[in-house]
């Protein structure tokens, strides 16, 4: 048996069915003949319910013409029809046994495809088995195809990731009023861990909380590092809630900070606000991950800024659109992402701001409305 | 940001060097030039530590022979240097920037290579670069060479295991001593992952709840039914605990059970005896799950056993080896599986039992030790 996330209760089946037709679209507008879609949140996504990712191959068939079907275990047949009460009359359901190939079933119904795609994240043990049976087709990844779908959410969804956001901002706030002095940074991370699920998260994805030196490690967890008086503190934390993603940056200074941290955390401060004021339909993730990095840079830190500016969120905490150097595509209203530059000086100290950001037909709308200041804290 | 689970403190790196020196020879026996490992549990095997499967490429990189490469994002790289701590002169570590192409950083290594293998559960959208990058080299499954190593358990390893398995049985007996009647499924379910949490797991995994006619679904999670006298009730619980994976299933009645629910739950459980004693060096997958079929097949219930009896455990709660009729494998010493025959008459009711069992010189040794008895309960 392996972990399941419940299902998405309040998307009705008219919207999966709604989301099979534009899936199916996308693929034919790409010249894809079949979407194979695999346990993941894409599939949760079409389909409304997670199914495990496992040995046990279950696919989504997701044709550019004609009806979906799915492949899947016999002993997960009872639990899919459940789940797809509404929608299973639109899909054809492939149960197969223990003993069976279900590569060959995949391949029974795609078999003479040109060009077939795989989810992103499908396993490469499933990948290679499909390349070989699908022979001569043309395998490509299905993320592009998807992410058309999954990267403009729809008002529903805005309003889920402001329902996160507005969780972690609760947790957010609650951390930085209490003393961190003397604490150690992984029983930090659990008390955030608790204060997502208490602002109601159904799970506490992550609480990074990186101080001192470690701070200046963008991706430090949280380890056995004392917290101690003259630390920075960098907390990033974020969980789900109804199935949509938080994800938040502060940085805090543990007692009186130096003039030098101020002055870094002013700029930063400046370069992730005038980032999020750029954000409008139109501007492509290179232009608004420039947008903080010519101010960074311009102050001397380019080198110290590691990361690109951002990622999109949504079911998953990292998706399409990333805000990259190298993203060319213009974003679009409706796209949702992370705007978090970071600058980080090794062994001495570092900061991250990060907000949840809606290109709206008006400009960028922040979901993650705590103040982005510099917390003193005990 | 993502989740990351804490590193294994107490594997010593001398032990991941030898682990590392034998993927290496395992792929060497196999015609591999080089194991691609993204991270997984393979990789956090072999490493130590537990790095996030994320849209940012890290690779492991293990050569039949010379040293292993590890390709990952330089903002993952002074984490990972410090949990390598001890390790990190034996391995070359490559760091790539935002804008970097990763995939060509992999190619420079192992570049002119004519098979490669890559890590089972490597996200498709890596694994379809890497065959266009690597052409002409022939890509396959790194699955069999890792499960070689991962298959055989150390002692300590075992140690891991039984402590895991006695951490789930603790929950299990707290569990069938409480009265389930008037309780909804998913209210039974969060019980349980408190349970297991108390009994020292470290993650509650997985918790199913089947009642009445659920309980005919061998994979049925936890819904808004609620238990009444007269249902027979599954449950299938498991979490992890020190790296490793506890799963043990009993079956329990509400109240004074049928005479025909209490002979075929005898039967389940004359099956999973003689399957648990059945086990011994030598005997194969197919053998092994044929002793508990065969014996359910001979009552008349062989088209309601509908999964195969069992699947190795470890790091990962499904792994290597399989009990099932397609693996012709014989068993070796050091084998950790599941023995699980489950009988489920649709709409009516179901039941399985499910123990965890290494594979010793001198037979099977049971890891669960709570009585596989019909658990009448109030």
């Amino acid at each position: 048996m392996t972990n399941r996330a419940p299902s998405d209760g309040s998307v009705v089946a008219s919207e999966h069915r709604e989301r099979l037709r534009r899936a199916a679209s996308a693929a034919a507008e790409r010249g894809i003949d079949a979407l194979l879609i695999t346990p993941s949140e894409d599939y949760a996504y079409l389909l409304g319910y997670s199914a495990p990712a496992m040995e046990r191959l279950t696919c989504l068939i997701v044709p550019a013409d004609g009806a979906p079907s799915l492949v899947l275990p016999r002993l997960e047949e009872p639990l899919a029809r459940n789940e797809l009460d509404g929608l299973d009359d639109a899909i054809e359901i492939l149960p197969w046994d223990e003993t069976d190939d279900p590569i060959q079933l995949v391949r029974a119904v795609v078999g003479g495809a040109l060009r077939v795609a795989l989810q992103d994240q499908m396993w490469a043990r499933f990948a290679l088995r499909l390349r070989a049976a699908l022979d001569p087709a043309e395998l490509v990844a299905a993320g592009p195809a998807m992410s058309v779908l999954r990267s403009v959410k729809s008002a529903d969804e805005i309003d889920r990731l402001r329902a996160a956001a507005s969780a972690a901002d609760r947790a957010m706030q609650a951390i930085v009023a209490e003393p961190l002095a003397g604490r150690v940074e992984a029983e930090v991370s659990r008390r955030i861990r608790e204060l997502l699920l208490q602002a109601g998260h159904d799970e506490a994805g992550f609480a990074i909380v990186a101080s001192g030196p470690n701070s200046a490690s963008p991706h430090h967890a949280a380890g056995t590092r004392r917290i101690d008086a003259g630390d920075a503190v960098v907390l990033d934390i974020g969980g789900t809630r109804s199935g949509y993603a938080s994800d938040t940056s502060r940085t805090c200074f543990v007692g009186e900070p130096p003039a030098e941290f101020v002055a870094l955390h002013g700029l930063l401060r400046e370069a992730q606000s005038a980032a999020c004021a750029a954000v409008r339909p139109g501007i492509s993730g290179a232009e608004l991950d420039a947008v903080a990095r010519d101010i960074i840079t311009d102050a001397g830190y380019g080198d110290a800024f590691l990361h690109r500016t951002g990622h999109g969120i949504g079911r998953e905490t990292h998706e399409e659109p990333y805000i990259v150097a190298s993203n060319a595509e213009p974003l679009v209203e409706g796209n949702v992402f992370s705007v978090e530059p970071g600058i980080y000086i090794r062994d001495t100290w570092g900061a991250r701001i990060e907000d949840i950001v809606v290109c709206t037909a008006d400009g960028g709308e922040r979901l993650n409305t705590t103040s982005t200041e510099l917390y003193v804290v005990g």
